[in-house]
């Protein structure tokens, strides 16, 4: 019996090794079983940290490497800074902020709600949770800067939502969202990647969960009229280019360094709902997307306009995708650096596989079978995942059942599954524990540079003070410049370190304050024009029926206005324009007791709309400690009683 | 002229010291002056950190302390390992967090909304920002924890909302937050303290800002009639003891070692609202509390019963109450571990006043004058604005404006004081930069150790990579072992690192699991007795008119129920408990497309309830990753439409 065959039966690697550690069944895979399995491995320390390159960055020494992270069910977008992995800031994107007022005010608002399909705009309004219509969650996987020739450009990153169905783009200038888009006739956006060449382009989004189209409630539990979508969407315009329907679910993707093809994984082939159809079959496979093909079906009309995008029939014996039959519910889509090979990790089973691109034409062409375009499929562990690369010919794959991530050459693999007596694995290191992605400093780009690999593992068990039923999980950065790998640092993260990229500081060029002309405000800066108002100096309250709209500034430690008074019953909009223009002088307005506040960076205008429903004296302040007499810089909105 | 004179005229430190900084004018005191002012001074990293403790702590090493730290305006609390400074995990206490739904299970928004006052509870249901009736944003600054004779104890954190005029009780067996309560009466609750002595006992809550009483809209723009209001809370109960009306805008608070007194700074003695108004005169004061003498005149019947709680005057003239008079705008209020010393940092003034507080007795007795209490006046620098203790007699005062912290010993000050010539600064350290609060390991309690002291600094500069116009603010740590004050951490922190505290590891005991019993999901438990369900292994769907109950159980990697209908307009209550019980295995549950995610941790109960208002199938997913076949761990709510 193979090892192979051995884990199709549900025997462990440390089982297969002799180890002590209670065996992980398929049936009881992870969860329970491993986290209780693993618990006898922590005890001591790594040893290998003494010796290896510290993360320790001295106070005031800068890190090299922007880390753009995501936060899983937190919603958020993180900077983290490599080698010190300390968090530099969080930019809210799919949640409620309550320190910068993002889900809150106007600007954020307009954002969150502008791009959403009519019917979930109808339903938030009248039902979601919030009065502005608007999720106040998100699940935030995969965070990807934009491509030019096959490297970042520092222009824009881009984060799925799989709770709601969402993509949403970061300008790196200001680092805040701009725009932020639901993607029709799919359910639930998991894997994203942007294209690389010739540059983003396309934002490829993953549709992971099958639905009815439209999912309108006329069909219900019949899971064979679900579908599942692939979505190309415009990164300029942010608006879907095309859609495509596939089989199975979809899972992660990526894209090629040529601007021919896009790879997804797929499981669930069986197109099941419970997990036992689910996991029937031995094969799942991955979908590669001929983009030019797509593109000219688009164009020549060989496609259907769902829902207002073009939709084109991608399912099996499709012209226009390959279905490349790979074992056990591939996960992890992974291309490597030498632009030549992608990685389909094998997660219920041990292998990965290697797709080299240059031989998809010929599947596509029928000269060869869907899986000719495999050229090495090692066996590393139990529970691949992820791969990333360090530009060196070498990969990096995280295996989840074993904790581990293994270190591989990709052209050993390659002489190996030709039929040579070769290994291709060269390290295998313990990680804690049950990592899911890992990434390289630039491994998604052209220009991996080897230098660190950070490992997101899921769980964290005894590697921090207790802190109750909720652990964090840990995100630990690897040094991957020897023959070896050495962890150097581990990062316990709230609630999920999901994915991250790890970027040059010298790629990435951000503003150091507000430029007055930014679109952010447009909509505050055309109805200050409308009233009359200098938006940079007001000082005004309009009335306009029972609308009220306040103009102030802000100037180090006063609000322009120490007082503005309406009537209970008044919606009032309070528009605040902070006129400092140095670095860090953030100011906030917070209006106590009416549960508003939010963030107004130097130079910047924001806004913010309510009902005055409650009458007497409210103090506004500033929250964002500006100044020796911060605490003074408030005043007073006083509401006259509606009875009065 | 005495340094101390220019000071009052506007002339700074720097420019007295020769420097070649920009001075810093009282009419533009820091804010952009100083942040430009001290550009200059960042150039170079700290030569200190290479030869100091270092904070590295190597993987799967443990740190030695909790710290607990505020957030500010972010609204959660956070546990911070120290000395790493890694952030353990974010407790979500007066914000909305995306990841575990805090602000929208049914067992958060009892805890949200059981304690708001009934006027507050109406309006946020007619006009709040959300459905639920809830705030979604707090300024919370002071985080404490309950004390027992004189020092922590483990049970409890308490954290202040500023925004919205609350008090929240943590439980640390579990780090969640079980009761959150609204001061009547008050607004804008900001410095916060537990009673150390003998127990906690109270809370002692600072309303900062004035206000009519009651705040109905009958008197509005008459700022004589407005009252600030200082409570005590009682911290098991967390119901209002009483509480007192005093005079001048209240700021920080403490108390004393003894049982007896109260202490709290006051700025606005001028009860201005305006910049000019409020820092108009050259002193302000501190006032005292004589606590027992208050519940003395509670028990009497000395007191108004003003919107449910007892209301003692306590404003200048009252016998509960001492004035001290304090130059200019005081601060910072901190009792020392010697428990004897109780410092009133200056802010405006370059000094800080050290009160005796065996002397109270006398000035309350009127044997000596209110500033007889006062038994040292070092001047440390501009701006102290907070003071902690390493428990050797010695204190650290953050000097905001000069961007410095100044160690000091009180005996010498004290010797100063009473006309000797010398001088009790031991030691100066720059920081980077405004220092805010500080704090030092066990520095609030009788058992300061005099390891580590953290300055937590307003702006943070030049000292991390640019990401955008909104900066981290900077948390620093400082290692106070030896003569000299060594930095030796430097950490980026958003939006606020407010306040802090610092407890060794072995006073704080949370679980590694849920108890079944936990009262937190009672509500829960007694619903699902009601309904003939086993709450712990629910796989029901109970109609009761068009409320439908949805009772389910997680085990990794599978929900009990793999699908429900229901009818659109139904009100679904989903109540999800997880029965694995093994450390870190917490299931989530998120309703996609229907803003709906929440944490349920290991054998924990969690439940939300929402308006089936979109028809079609609607996927719901744990979103935390707890199993090879996670993605597998899921289900659908087929939702009917209205018109079928």
């Amino acid at each position: 019996m193979s090892k192979h065959d051995k884990v199709a039966q549900g025997v462990s690697r440390r089982e297969l090794l002799g180890g002590t550690a209670k065996a992980a069944t398929l049936a009881g895979l992870g969860g329970a079983a491993v986290a209780s399995g693993l618990a006898g491995l922590a005890l001591s320390p790594e040893p290998a940290a003494a010796e290896a390159n510290q993360p320790y960055i001295a106070p005031g020494e800068l890190d090299e490497y922007y880390g753009f992270w995501s936060s899983g069910q937190t919603g958020e977008v993180r900077i983290v800074g490599v080698p010190s992995m300390r968090e530099l800031m969080r930019i809210p994107v799919f949640n409620r902020c309550s320190a910068t007022g993002w889900g809150k005010t106007n600007e954020s608002l307009k954002i969150l709600t502008e791009n959403l399909l009519p019917e979930t705009k109808a339903y938030l309004e009248a039902h979601g949770e919030s009065r502005e219509g608007v999720w106040l969650n998100g699940d935030a996987h995969h965070p990807h800067m934009s491509f030019t020739d096959g490297t970042y450009d520092g222009r824009y990153l881009f984060i799925n939502d799989k709770a709601n169905t969402r993509v949403a783009r970061i300008r790196c200038d200001v680092m805040k969202p701009d725009k932020i888009v639901e993607i029709p006739n799919t359910a639930d956006i998991h894997g994203m990647r942007p294209q690389k060449f010739p540059r983003t382009g396309y934002i490829f989004a993953n549709g992971e969960h099958r639905i009815p189209i439209p999912n309108d409630g006329m069909i219900l539990d019949e899971p064979d009229k679900y579908h599942s979508i692939f979505t190309a969407l415009d990164g300029d315009k942010m608006e879907v280019a095309w859609q495509v329907i596939v089989n199975g679910n979809l899972d992660n993707c990526d894209a090629d360094y040529q601007g021919l093809y896009a790879f997804s994984t797929c499981y669930n082939g069986e197109e099941g709902v419970t997990l036992a159809e689910m996991t029937a079959n031995e094969q799942d496979w991955a979908v590669i997307f001929d983009i030019k093909a797509i593109e000219q079906a688009v164009a020549d009309g060989d496609a259907k306009t769902i829902g207002g995008v073009p939709v084109v029939d991608g399912r099996k014996g499709s012209r226009y995708t390959a279905y490349v039959p790979i074992s056990n519910s591939p996960h992890g889509c992974n291309t490597a650096p030498d632009g030549k090979h992608v990685v389909i990790n094998g997660k219920l089973s041990p292998t990965v596989s290697v797709i080299d691109v240059t031989k998809v034409p010929d599947v596509f062409a029928g000269k060869i079978e869907p899986r000719g375009c495999i050229v090495a499929e090692p066996e590393l562990g139990l529970g691949p995942l992820h791969t990333a690369f360090d530009g060196q010919g070498n990969a990096f794959t995280t295996l989840f059942l074993d904790s581990q991530i293994a270190k591989w050459n990709i052209a050993t693999a390659i002489e190996q599954f030709e039929g040579k007596d070769v290994d291709p694995i060269l390290d295998k290191i313990d990680v804690q524990y049950q990592p899911g992605h890992n990434h390289t400093s630039m491994g998604e780009t052209k220009d991996a540079d080897g230098k660190w690999l950070v490992s997101l593992n899921k769980f964290s068990k005894d590697r921090f003070i207790n802190v109750g039923p909720l652990k964090p999980e840990n995100e630990q950065l690897i040094d991957i410049t020897g023959d070896k790998m050495k962890i150097v640092h581990d990062g316990p993260t709230f609630a999920e370190p999901h994915d991250c990229i790890m970027v040059p500081r010298s790629l990435i060029n951000p503003s150091r304050i507000w430029d007055r002309e930014d679109p952010m405000w447009e909509e505050a800066r055309r109805q200050a024009a409308q009233d009359g108002v200098d938006l940079d100096w007001g000082e005004d309250v309009i009335r306009d029926g029972n609308k009220v709209r306040v103009y102030m500034h802000s100037v180090a430690p006063v609000f322009s206005l120490e007082k503005f008074t309406v009537k209970q019953g008044d919606e009032v909009t309070v528009y605040v324009t902070n006129m400092d223009d140095v670095d860090d002088l953030t100011h906030g307005f917070t209006l106590a007791n009416y549960g508003i506040a939010m963030e107004i960076g130097p130079q910047a205008t924001a806004s913010v709309t309510f009902m005055a429903e409650r009458p007497g004296v409210h103090w506004y302040y500033c929250q964002w400690f500006c100044h020796a007499l911060h605490m003074e810089m408030r005043g007073r909105m006083l509401v006259e009683p509606r009875a009065v």
